[in-house]
């Protein structure tokens, strides 16, 4: 089953009505309540064996990991969390020792984040687990920063650094909250995005909604040192560009800000300008011989293949 | 492993913050935004084997159940739907046409009712059917109903007729949407819940937020014709009382409001008094013969027996 185009059919059936104002193919829904009442929505459902394996990971990271990739999704639209929905399928043989260690890591987190869980669904049932939370926010700046947005001109530009995040990153990672707030504070972000299925896969979705292209200097890509823990079936280039996972924000802003935000740039998590957008649509990697396509380079799941969101 | 202990653990664990004024606990929370902005939102998961059977049930239904469950909820704060978050993790053997014809189930319902599906996350994975829903809506008459808020003296009302509704009315019921927007403004409604584990069980969960008790007219109750296609192992009144899934309102009034509202009720749905609040906080069935104590008799969910509703 082609999850994509499954996504892309239900996304063409569904139009938007207020108060939805931004709807299906984003990180997060856009409701505006008023003209000075602006929601975001995102949810994420993540599933044993898909997204974690319950007999290696401690279930505080599982339920972390929950809350974390709506976190981050958030981040991604310049908003800061408000409430969270926390709707779950406990295995009855995981019991409920596993049952209060997975709450602990999820309340925990939440409460770090001042995230008020404000409601949920708890069942327990013979299958795997599957958690669904639906994550509300609003946005730091006032309004929104959508995918659709980038302009030909801007800097292309990456916070942290990518790859390798399948050897534990992927449960750890931290949102870019907090770096998103000092950011849509200080420049005008055009166009915005956190990299799930990869950089070179994300940067095609944000191009499309926008309506670009780029082209990506591949020496300036910061690749995590994390790559050097997994087996070298690919180069750490190729990891960085498709590994997934990473929940760094991916962005565009006008060339002019530019040099004034990253001189300037004084909080732990680095931004790096990785490349330009262009009005042209093509996506290009520049390597120090030449041009090449940049392919949206599939992210085939480590533990299954067969993950996708609606969301994204 | 006992769910409504953990819910418990956990609603105990989870304090509440602006905008956020009614969490969990209620049949959907509240969201203040501003004065005038009052959002409520529901959220419930539905599991393949524990809510339907995908072997048995056509796929349109189920996905209009998972939506028409989370309607009951938002009907049972006095509110209308706005945009709904459909989080699914589909079963790769049933194919891309299960999933349309699922999806169809669920669009076709959602457009009829005019909720935005806002977003969601598509997943297929070789585990069961699972889908989450997060509904949001806004209260009919301005301020949403609560399950606290019954006072001695109101009269308890029920709409429609309880019981019998695995007989396959649970697939195909009618949230009790048009029949709230009349009520709240026609009276103050003073507390309500849709019963989707009981009457009895839900009316237990009533009093206990409202801090009173009740006298039930056990010959007042509605019984369901559909009590009558299933076997005989309980009487019809204990089907009415504790069958589930009839995602009838139950709801309070006080009693000078009661005789206006039932003599000129026109609804095709009809509304019945079956009882009285008290101040003493026992719950008591009255019946030919004298009273006895009502038991919250827990809904044995024929499938499985393990469902849990963490907004209950």
């Amino acid at each position: 089953m082609a999850e994509f185009e499954l996504i892309a059919d239900i996304r063409r059936r569904c139009g938007i009505a207020p108060p939805v104002t931004i709807g299906i193919g984003d990180d997060a829904a856009v409701l505006q309540h008023t003209a000075a009442t602006t929601e975001v929505v995102t949810t994420d459902m993540l599933m044993e064996g898909v997204d974690f394996l319950v007999d290696e990971v401690a279930p505080e990271l599982i339920g972390r990991k929950c809350l974390a990739v709506n976190l981050s999704d958030i981040a991604a639209m310049g908003a800061k969390p408000t409430a969270a929905f926390v709707s779950v399928a406990l295995p009855i043989a995981l019991g409920r020792p596993f049952a209060d260690r997975f709450f602990a890591g999820l309340l925990d987190y939440a409460a770090a984040e001042s995230v008020t869980i404000a409601g949920g669904d708890t069942n327990t049932w013979r299958g795997p687990l599957v958690c669904s939370i639906t994550l509300l926010g609003e946005p730091v700046g006032g309004r929104p920063v959508l995918r659709a947005g980038a302009q030909p001109g801007d800097w292309l530009c990456v916070t942290g650094a990518c790859g390798g995040s399948l050897a534990g990153r992927h449960l750890t990672f931290t949102p870019r909250l907090q770096e998103v707030a000092e950011l849509v504070q200080r420049v005008t972000v055009r166009s915005m995005l956190d990299i799930s299925d990869g950089l070179a896969a994300d940067l095609h979705h944000l191009l499309k909604e926008s309506g670009v292209g780029a082209i990506v200097d591949a020496a300036a890509i910061p690749i995590h040192a994390d790559v050097a823990l997994l087996p070298p079936i690919k180069t750490p280039l190729q990891r960085a560009l498709s590994d997934g996972e990473d929940f760094e924000l991916l962005f565009t802003i006008a060339a002019e800000d530019g040099p004034g935000l990253l001189q300037s740039w004084r909080h732990a998590t680095p931004i790096t300008r990785i490349g330009v957008i262009t009005s042209s649509k093509g996506c290009w990697l520049q390597t120090a011989t030449g041009q090449e396509p940049l392919l949206p380079l599939g992210w085939t799941h480590a533990l299954d293949g067969s993950h996708g969101d609606g969301a994204r």
